[in-house]
């Protein structure tokens, strides 16, 4: 029943070699890697307005020149990725890029903040896009979280699908939002430009503003940065492209590098000319769009693409987080688990270990996220810097032809990524501190991860054992609960073996009860040892296992191997098993683990 | 660690043989027996005025015959248990009363009724308790619910300690209120009696009342008949009390009747002569400490123990339910984990089901289970009415030395309590149906547990075995993920047994690596024969199973075991397991339960 259940939520099995086939082109990358990206257009402008708001009306020009800044920054990180693209093909972005230039540690800190941001991407933006909802519907706002964690759930399922299909579903949304702003802009645009927008709205560039400062501007400007998270997904998931993949990613990236700035330059221009001001309930796109277009249909396909939008940020994180494990795994990192392709060839730990995390942050936090933005754009941050000094480093050490312009892009990069990252310390420490207690706790983490890895893998391989003793004899152990068929298979089955020493234990609670019992027993078995112990405080484990200590220190000494053989009977239906006290699975799994005996269970299968 | 948590929370073990100290005398007995049918008297008079209130005011005089009622209904039942504990001094109840001398399914009925009302009374006690605490501090109002759940498990944690600890810790409340109840009532009585109260505050006794029915009254006496809950559990606990423990239960039995009888009538008439009326924001036992002492320091003492009270009414189902499952147990209708006795000797299964589903109960209802108060209620008077039936017919029956003026106690009881249960269906059916629905379901249930019970209990017997195929010889197969000492320890133990055929299969996801593997195992083990299978989705269970099924079907028709030899290493640290893929784990356990083979896994200890 489970499987059934699991084959219409996710599909049928793929087999191995369908991989291939499981890789998407150009047109569905850009949808489903790009929607993290994109959808920070719905809040990166307004982040700048909200610092400039400080100050005053008045300083809102300055918009301008800050939006510059910041396509100046995302032309520097897009030309940056793409050769980071080129030079490592197997995907792993930040991560491989600083473990491979900087060290490993560098690269532990690029791929540990990376992984916790796309938890963070999943979380935040869903919780985002359902109060975008819930905002339209009251009614539904009592069940902001639940909605939010229905919506994480779908798209976990949809990513179990695989990501083809997800590609196929989430296209169209993230096309649509697209093509939304796309009219919004030019009809914006055009109004501006025949004279259908007052001139009084907007003071004009280069108005002298009391109270501007240095450190006002940048942090105005690390704020419109944050828009630029998700632009380093695609360098994580260029194992998902079609072949040639390295070519198509880098397309893919440039590609939405202009969407990007299209729709971030056309929205900052937009506010600026409508001389738009942040509102607390109506986000600056709503204001543009009423603007522009009075409450019409236009109006609501804007708000409703957007808030769709801001759902399918989530997958982005989904793209990317599975394969970054991926990497942190085969270099032993993090668990193996997360290098086993499931049912549909996706990653399916890594994406059901997403979405598990998200949504115990959406419940945690409430389903109230927006404190934790600043967070996550440290999080994005701190890998843009690292992996930029990555590559400058490369182009240093290789110094291949032509390497000096690209020196150039990657020190530009780097540089403006750490000024953005030292704004978001020094000016939302409060909100940002955390990640500096949280990262070496991680990087600690990943470190004992691996080195029990190594310390296993050295212990396992044949040439470093320890010097085989030959086993000289058996024993073996059978602990009874009374004189039933069980019992009697076990005994047949450990007879047939022919150890050295059968050995029956009978653990009783009452005086009475264990001379009656060896009566019974000598009669029953004659030829059988039969030990019988007493249990005080009503425990079969603690006896069982001083007695079998007893016997396996005096057989390890004539290098005997003591096996303790468990009678278990298995009901015919499995819910019945709650009918029964599992003493046998606990005895059994107590033995394996605590002590140096080997476990049999031996089953008598129940007819009705 | 785990162990040393227990220990602080609920003691040290103890030993089977200190049973004996684990028994209570009458004093504690009294207290922790009774609490839940004192409790009732904090709300069963405003039952009866809530009822007649909808007539006028000047019906209240009627409160004084129906009180009459409601101690005759007292009396027959204190009466009928007293006589049902001398007749079945090992406890149990309306379930072994109605069982024996009606039938199993009226015993059923009795018992499911109040197994089902036990959880009820826990989490409907608790909940009101609560709310009387989160009335007096508003500010505790958002954590009603957590507070409920923190006192659950608090009173859990008490029972598990064992009853006589608990019993010394919650008697003094009881008494407390039993105390401050008693003051109330006496100084109310002398204001009334040296006319300190104004006679103009009540209607007299007999005044034509117009709109009066039998309907209402007979309404009004079941209402106020919902403050008898919790009579029974004492017949239920016998087995708690020190001997002669049969004596000892009977005389606490009639002291709560004693107890019980003087605080509701003190109470009813309080009520009437002070013309108090029920109001929806102050109870009437608020009321009536208000009109004589003032809101000072008696006023508030009241009100704390009266709040005390109602939570500690939840430990009477503490006593109760877990003796009342031994005996559900004991005739096999519930699984058998509820007849072992915990470290500290009491029943610790049942007290922790106890816990959990009155917990779930507080949750699920957001600690607003008022209306299921009716429930509750009717919950008790169906094993009343049963459990007199069942004494009538004893009666009958045996008709033993002056069995006459027995028989008519218990035909008073009957009565009355079909009359109530009647009146509840009739008055109450929305709050009240659900009843006819859950309990042929519990029955069912009931059945399905003894009849999966006693197929077991036969196919265990030796008497009633298969003819028992005598094993020619064995097969072992071992399935391996590489070469590895982990793999090589297994072999080594495979070949000490000597069996009849090795056979080690590996399974491959790529056709290289099969041939590859294969090579390298001729040359490291050329005597043990390899299998390799191929698995197109990178699953080892399917294949290997299917290989399994092969071998054991073969090896059946000579009558040779099959016995899968699990290698697994076992890391030194416990919390590493989750950093290796438990297949073994999960193989294991999947032939076990699966197919018909032997399962017997090969531990090989890590030392680092």
């Amino acid at each position: 029943m489970f499987s059934a259940i699991k084959r219409i939520l996710i599909g049928h099995p793929l087999k191995s070699y369908e991989l291939g086939e499981q890789k998407i082109n150009k047109t569905k990358a850009l949808a489903i890697l790009s929607s993290d990206a994109l959808s920070s257009v719905a809040y990166g402008p307004e982040q700048i307005l909200i610092v400039l708001v400080t100050i005053g009306v008045s300083a809102f020009w300055y918009s301008i020149p800050i939006a510059i800044g910041v396509l100046i920054l995302l032309t520097a990180l897009i030309l940056s990725y793409r050769q980071i693209i080129f030079a490592y093909p197997g995907g792993g972005g930040a991560y491989v890029v600083s473990k491979s230039n900087l060290g490993v540690n560098p690269g532990l800190i690029a791929g540990g903040s990376l992984l916790v941001d796309y938890i963070l991407t999943v979380a935040v933006s869903v919780s985002a896009g359902t109060d975008a909802i819930t905002s339209a519907f009251p009614t539904l706002h009592n069940f902001t979280v639940e909605i939010a964690v229905v919506f994480v759930i779908f798209i976990t399922l949809l990513n179990l699908r695989g990501v083809t299909e997800s590609a196929s579903v989430l296209a169209y949304p993230v096309y649509l939002f697209v093509l939304a702003l796309f009219i919004l802009i030019g009809v914006g645009i055009y109004n501006i430009v025949t004279g259908g927008v007052s001139p009084q709205l907007h003071t004009p560039v280069g108005t002298p503003v009391v109270g501007i400062s240095l450190f006002i501007l940048l942090k105005a400007f690390a704020s419109g940065s944050s828009a630029l998270t998700g632009v380093e997904a695609i360098s994580n998931a260029i194992p998902n492209f079609k072949d040639p993949a390295p070519k198509n990613a880098a397309k893919t990236l440039t590609m939405m590098g202009i969407l990007l700035a299209i729709l971030l330059s056309g929205i900052v221009i937009l506010a600026y000319y409508y001389g738009i001001a942040p509102k607390a309930e109506v986000t600056v796109v709503s204001q543009i769009a009423e603007e522009i277009f009075g409450r019409n249909f236009m109006y609501f396909f804007i708000q409703g693409t957007t808030a769709l939008i801001l759902i399918l940020a989530a997958n982005t994180g989904y793209s990317a987080f599975p394969l970054l494990a991926v990497n942190l795994a085969k270099d032993k990192f993090i668990p193996r688990m997360f290098l086993i392709r499931g049912d549909r060839l996706g990653y399916s730990n890594g994406i059901i270990i997403l979405g598990m995390a998200s949504i115990i942050l959406i419940l945690a936090f409430n389903a109230e996220t927006e404190h934790l933005i600043p967070l996550y754009a440290v999080g994005v941050f701190v890998p843009f810097t690292l992996s930029q000094t990555g590559m400058m480093v490369k182009w240093i050490r290789e110094k291949p032809e032509g390497w000096i312009p690209r020196f150039i892009i990657n020190t530009t990069g780097a540089f403006i990524s750490l000024i953005v990252t030292l704004m978001f310390f020094i000016t939302k420490f409060q909100q940002v501190w955390s990640i500096l207690v949280f990262l070496p706790i991680i990087i600690l983490i990943f470190h004992r991860i691996r080195k029990h890895y190594e310390a296993v893998g050295e212990q396992l391989r044949i040439a470093n054992r320890t010097p085989v003793v030959p086993i000289e004899g058996n024993v073996i152990i059978v602990p009874v609960a009374g004189i039933t068929n069980v019992v009697e298979n076990t005994l047949n089955y450990a007879k047939s073996l022919h150890p050295d020493q059968i050995i029956a234990v009978y653990v009783a609670f009452e005086r009475e009860d264990e001379k009656k019992f060896e009566e019974k027993w000598k009669e029953w078995q004659p030829d059988i040892r039969l030990v019988t112990l007493h249990s005080h405080y009503r425990s079969i484990i603690n006896p069982l296992t001083k007695f079998v200590d007893t016997v396996e220190h005096k057989a390890s000494e004539s290098n005997y191997k003591v096996t303790v053989f468990i009678p278990q009977f298995i009901p015919k239906n499995s819910w019945e098993n709650i009918l029964h006290n599992q003493s046998s699975l606990l005895i059994s799994s107590f033995l394996l683990y605590r002590r140096n005996v080997i476990v049999t269970t031996v089953p008598y299968r129940l007819k009705k």
